[in-house]
């Protein structure tokens, strides 16, 4: 059984094929969000301590920790930025991080503060990247992200992108870290630009998971990006991809549909034990009206 | 490819794995609607023509049709119900129906009324249900709905529910009914009784189309039987099962949720062509608020 242990201080996840889906926290994340990138550019973090709590409260197990706003020389800024923020993070959540940055001295400076076993958020298959952070991985003992991409950028075809992970994969094992420690990102496309970029990425959990054995991850509202009534479509997908084999996802917790997705998803893959999870959020007070608990005949009466 | 054509005098329609998702209209069924049973007893149509209309408007491909009214002897009373119930219904919707009955003389008398070709629903892997069934489906050059149980009941076993879905379409290539003319139904349990019912439908219409290349059918709200919160269940179910293979579900038209999942599966799966049906119903008038627009960002930057 592929076990991906990411933990706290005080509390430990467990990401598997068979436990519940992992929700990874997206919200503390200043990419796109120019108000909060200014904030903590100012050394305000009100809006992280609220994010933090509001997607613990939600139910997220995991909080994603990004720190990258825009700067002149990310290397230099972004690093005290992360630690920072981490610190602040871990003052009013007890769940486990996942520290996301591309930029390495950034992961590094989380490492170093981020209590438990953090998730580090990500290495890719191009060169520089494996060499600067599977040391990294391996001396702090942490789980990491492996996003399917190389030095010739993201393939559109999913073999091919099968075979980034695969590399990642060996080359960690050459560092020593095992396969049950890396959780790989397949990279989801937008559906808008490229019609394939679902059953892609269906296709590719599936590999992953048969194949490589591996925990897999991803940014599940990239695939409705520039769509109307995209939280409906994000859903959908984290939905149909967990029924692949996608095991977690990085989301936002205080989206309702993507939350009920989830909870649809432990239900209908037998991962909700006795789906007490869904009928304690959802038992109604009064009976169903109408027709709404019948049964449709399917055997023969005749 | 497989290609199931049903159709009624005017409009034809395509079952098939390349083409969008095919919606069966669940409505016309008094089983468990007692007001409705009633009403279809006494020569009264009303609620069944407004059933036709609501679900023709609501975007219905095919409206399945079942007189099966609480009988001492269904032999006796479903065949003249059956053939009035589809002339009303001709009537009101040029949509192409679907004869579902496990009365055969109910069957036999629907299709001598329906225009065009219709679908029935359904012969089972019993010797009985084959021997009266298939010759008539052969009569009358239509598809038929085969469902995965035989006098042995229905196994919790998807392998031997494929095996008797294999006898099925063996049987009916000895009747001269080619394949692409079966429309197989795995059998949706109820998850709340059977926490595998919904891995046991993705398991098996993945063998069905990748093994037997046939389209497939279900019931899908039998899988939140008895749960609360029941459409948002049965609306990922419909999308995760679509991602699977499955090609059709007898549904509610009138559900939003589930018509949501049909579209998002549509859009994911590649089916819906530029996202033309999805944006179409779903463009929003205004610019998206806050940062529901941004895409995460996936590649390194530092």
């Amino acid at each position: 059984m592929t076990t991906t242990i990411v933990a706290s201080e005080t509390r430990e996840h467990v990401i598997s094929f068979d436990a519940p889906f992992t929700i990874i926290g997206e919200r503390i994340n200043p990419t796109g969000r120019k108000k909060l990138a200014a904030e903590m550019a100012e050394g305000n973090f009100d809006t992280v301590r609220a994010d933090a709590i509001a997607q613990t409260e939600a139910g997220a197990h995991i909080l994603d920790v990004n720190a990258g706003i825009t700067a002149v020389d990310p290397n230099e800024t972004e690093p005290p930025l992360m630690r920072q923020t981490i610190e602040v993070v871990q003052e009013v959540s007890e769940l486990p991080l996942c520290i996301d940055s591309s930029v390495p001295g950034a992961l590094a400076a989380g490492l170093e503060v981020a209590k438990g076993r953090p998730l580090v958020n990500s290495v890719t298959g191009e060169e520089d990247r494996l060499e600067a952070i599977l040391p990294l991985v391996k001396k702090h003992d942490v789980p990491v992200v492996a996003i399917c991409n190389d030095e010739t950028g993201i393939s559109e075809d999913p073999d091919v992108r099968f075979e980034v992970a695969r590399k990642i994969v060996e080359r960690a094992a050459d560092h020593g870290i095992p396969a049950h420690d890396i959780v790989v990102d397949p990279l989801v496309m937008p559906v808008g630009a490229m019609a394939t970029a679902g059953v892609q990425v269906f296709r590719l959990v599936r590999r992953l998971r048969e194949e490589l054995g591996v925990n897999t991850t991803c940014g599940a509202s990239n695939i409705g990006f520039g769509m109307p009534n995209r939280r409906v479509l994000t859903a959908h997908f984290i939905a149909m991809a967990a029924s692949h084999g996608l095991t977690s996802a990085i989301m936002n917790p205080l989206h309702e549909e993507d939350m009920g997705a989830v909870m649809a998803a432990n239900v209908l893959l037998g991962l909700d034990k006795d789906c007490r999870a869904w009928t304690s959020k959802f038992r109604a007070p009064a009976p169903e009206g109408g027709d709404g608990g019948r049964r449709r005949r399917r055997r023969r009466r005749g």
